[in-house]
């Protein structure tokens, strides 16, 4: 339905032309069919759900208004005449530009689009309508007093924030596609992820991690019942991957949570828990609600986010960035690997800090030291990833095996497969093999198995002979000098890739499958950086 | 390797006949081998796992030796004359038939096989060896003392147990496979199920849950800091489907475990846990082992099976037996539905008993009593799923989408179309639809939602609506009559289902979905009872 259909449908009357009465109707009708059903005939007049919206009629040529729920909706300021950095429109109906100087404005539910025109920018809250006319904005509030439902002036009293990007990091540089660049941008991102993090010690100071965000909690945190991991895809993936060291560093039970679940079930949520949200937007629908839904249940919510200022990182009580820089690529690749890295290092500060236990956590404290090292040398596995994607392009299925530490890596490498190369991957824990993946294993099924070393290295071993008795098409990455050991007959195809502490191992082990899955995109025609169907932040339920 | 080189290569010599030297060398050789390492060179001379193993020679006919460790070995005992019904061989190793009536012997793995020649069986434990020689049983025990790694002969004091089954149940009756009649079954086996335990209540009388078997260790359950269910393949999804409603009506956190995943990762279990172990046979070796782990960490441990007298059975401090009847497809079915009744009864049983919460645990209770009706009625639906397993037949892959109660159905059909029709089916929670596996979503590939009414049943509505933009080929299961209002451009296959209680709809969605996996596998030409590669009961790692 159009806009003047819709707006006549709810008695509006288009023949008057004088701003006081029009812009208040539209503001109002904006609002209201945001907010609750104003339809006779049921349900489907009224707005369900998280939107950013922008509306415009030809009926008012240089008029705009915008308004949000949930979803982010941010307004760009590019100032051309005079400095003031404060919008503070005070009952200002007549919307005539009264700022003096030129300005220009933007409006984008994402900073990578406003980033290369300014970056100054307001985020707009729910239940503020934003106004423009002729050059000016006007900003309007929603009266807090539902039963009369009026739309005021506001004062927005906060400033503008500034964005902390640089035009260079939405742009593709010598790469072809952004998940290229970014698969490639990973020993940097790590390093920018670790920086001021890591406390390298010394003679006279201890090693240690310092998360700023998080030190005020860590206490309530040690103490806490359970930790729960809330987040979607690729986030819960990286979840997923560093619970592990989680459990094993601060001994309190982790639940996993993928956050759509987790509102369906309406799960229990005590005060005695902590909540951790993990979303690279920091604005995932699903994640901002189940956010809601444990702030109200008492829970401590921890966000870790890639985004300053987005809406979970400003709506949980502490928080941790990943300072990986910003993701375009649809399918998530670095902030995957900082993601795991900010967890391993909340594990690192939870743990205790008894001298008789410092050996395991000083040692992974020195792998992350060598991490980008290590990452930058799996990297130099790009040929041999695009010569085996190659030999998969026209396959149909694909299976991963995983066990362990890197159950979550057979999960993530079958969702970048699926999602970029629309090849159905599915990602299986090792362990349920035998109750009924295996019955798939033939000569012609391809599969992918994970048999690094670490503490369930002779359990993958036994994976790997049970699959090679059914004659399965295995690729098996294991540890440098292990493809001997690991397929003495040479009739599987060998990844090998360096060995790090167990726990971080995700870290290393993602990367030539991010890249297998770069690769068979590009050979299968699809479009790297916007897959089919699917959108970077997913900020609708 | 043949047990004579073997035997050679370890220093037997075979030119002896006397038994009392060859006897106790074979037990001995066969109890270290379970043991420890004889070889000199590296680890694959020693047995790893767990293993029921039967040791013949052609150099002493007549003679048999037998051990286990982990897996289930049963030792059936026919009796042709006298009536003594334990075994108690004492010093005895000069192997005489000493029972003086002539007796038949049978040793399996499991009831099944035994039971069409005798009921009576004695249950072998770990560490010991049974050697049979013409006609008679002799059972040794290891010494406990390891340094000295000594067989002698056990004086087993427990009697033999009878097998609670009727040779019917291992018969196909009119159907053509057990998978089968197993599906048609379900309206009896779930009342079966339920026997004794729901209370009908009456004038004088309240409604009630009885489950004799936990009287003692409910007030402990409702004190848990958390539950866990642990399981693998299809008893995980059984205790996936109801645990929405044990966290309901307890209140308690429910964390879910895949027993193989909880082992990789030693994860945290304290004595304030109450840990619930679901296995159809009771002797899954993943489930059995993480029993063993809870059982060390001190957390309370309950067994939910269907075999009396399974390790499981044995090994948890309290438990509830399905009582589905024996199941011998390869594919669960009737367990699947008993399993998640016997979930839901355990919830009412742990729920609070106050007036004022009453109106939901007694609306769930009228529905389990009219549950095998309703079931009943679903399998009507077998004609139909003949007709659409006859359109799927060669496809490829499969979707299958579900959330809430139905997140579980949806994982389960996936496991059931996987495990005997061969197809790569993939279960996937409707709430990460858009973070990934929407992209594969295209006209040619069949997607199965399971969208019958419950809390839900808007969120699916806009995921129907969602697939149809992208011209999905979608297989919708709604409540009856809702197929207009589910899909009113009638482009979508309907499965129309009776409506239960939510929290008891899974067990009605499972069975068309079940009937679908099974015609599939007769469409498709493949062994419906022995899916290629699998095995009944998971009984090695």
């Amino acid at each position: 339905m159009d806009l003047k259909e819709t707006l006549l449908k709810y008695g509006f009357h288009f023949e008057s032309d004088t701003d006081t009465e029009v812009i208040p109707k539209l503001a109002k009708f904006v609002h209201d069919s945001l907010n609750e059903d104003l339809g006779s005939d049921g349900g489907d007049k009224q707005l369900e759900g998280a939107y950013a919206l922008i509306f415009k009629s030809p009926y008012y040529p240089n008029e705009l208004v915008a308004c949000k729920r949930g979803s982010p909706l941010l307004l760009g300021v590019k100032e051309t005449g005079d400095m003031r950095t404060d919008i503070n429109v005070e009952s200002d109906l007549s919307a005539e530009g009264h700022h003096g100087k030129p300005k220009e404005y933007y409006l984008a539910s994402d900073a990578n689009a406003i980033v290369e025109h300014t970056r100054r920018v307001l985020v707009i809250e729910d239940n503020e309508v934003v106004h423009m006319k002729d050059g000016a904005v006007h900003i309007f509030k929603s009266d807090s007093d539902k039963s009369r439902r009026l739309l005021r002036p506001a004062s927005v009293q906060r400033g503008l924030s500034t964005l902390e990007m640089e035009v260079e990091q939405i742009r593709k540089g010598n790469f072809e596609h952004f998940m290229q660049k970014e698969i490639h941008e990973q020993p940097d991102s790590l390093t920018m992820t670790m920086r001021g993090r890591l406390i390298r010690g010394g003679e006279q100071k201890a090693k240690g991690i310092l998360l700023g965000g998080l030190k005020d909690h860590l206490k309530t945190m040690r103490r806490s019942r359970r930790i729960l991991f809330i987040g979607c895809g690729t986030s819960y993936n990286a979840a997923l991957a560093a619970r592990p060291v989680v459990e094993e560093l601060s001994g309190i039970p982790v639940t996993m949570e993928i956050a759509s679940d987790l509102l369906d079930r309406q799960g229990p949520i005590y005060r005695e828990d902590t909540a951790i949200f993990v979303s690279q937007s920091g604005e995932t629908a699903d994640t901002l609600q189940a956010l809601e839904y444990a702030k109200s249940n008492g829970a401590l919510c921890v966000g870790i986010t890639n985004t300053v200022g987005s809406a979970i990182a400003r709506g949980t009580h502490c928080g941790i960035h990943l300072n990986a820089g910003c993701e375009i690529g649809v399918a998530s690749t670095k902030a995957y690997t900082s993601q795991i890295a900010v967890i391993v290092m909340l594990a690192l500060a939870l743990g205790d800090d008894s001298l008789s236990t410092q050996q395991r956590p000083n040692a992974i404290m020195d792998n992350l030291y060598n991490l980008p090292s290590k990452v930058r040398d799996v990297l130099k596995l790009d040929k041999d990833m695009k010569e085996l994607a190659a030999l998969l392009m026209d396959e149909q299925s694909l299976l991963v095996f995983g066990r362990g530490y890197n159950y979550a890596t057979a999960l993530e490498c079958a969702l970048k497969v699926k999602e970029v190369s629309l090849m159905h991957a599915e990602g299986i824990v090792a362990g349920e093999m035998k109750h009924g993946p295996l019955a798939l294993v033939d000569e012609t099924l391809p599969i992918i198995v994970i048999a690094t070393r670490d503490a369930s290295l002779n359990k993958q071993q036994s994976v790997i002979q049970q699959l090679k008795a059914r004659k399965g098409r295995l690729i098996v990455m294991c540890t440098e000098g292990d493809a001997e050991f690991m397929c003495p007959d040479r009739t599987c195809r060998i990844i090998e890739v360096p060995k790090v502490h167990d726990c971080l191992q995700p870290i290393i082990n993602i990367v030539p499958l991010q890249l297998l899955a770069y690769h068979l995109t590009v050979f299968r025609g699809f479009n790297v950086d916007q897959p089919r169907n699917l959108a970077k932040s997913v900020t609708t339920q």
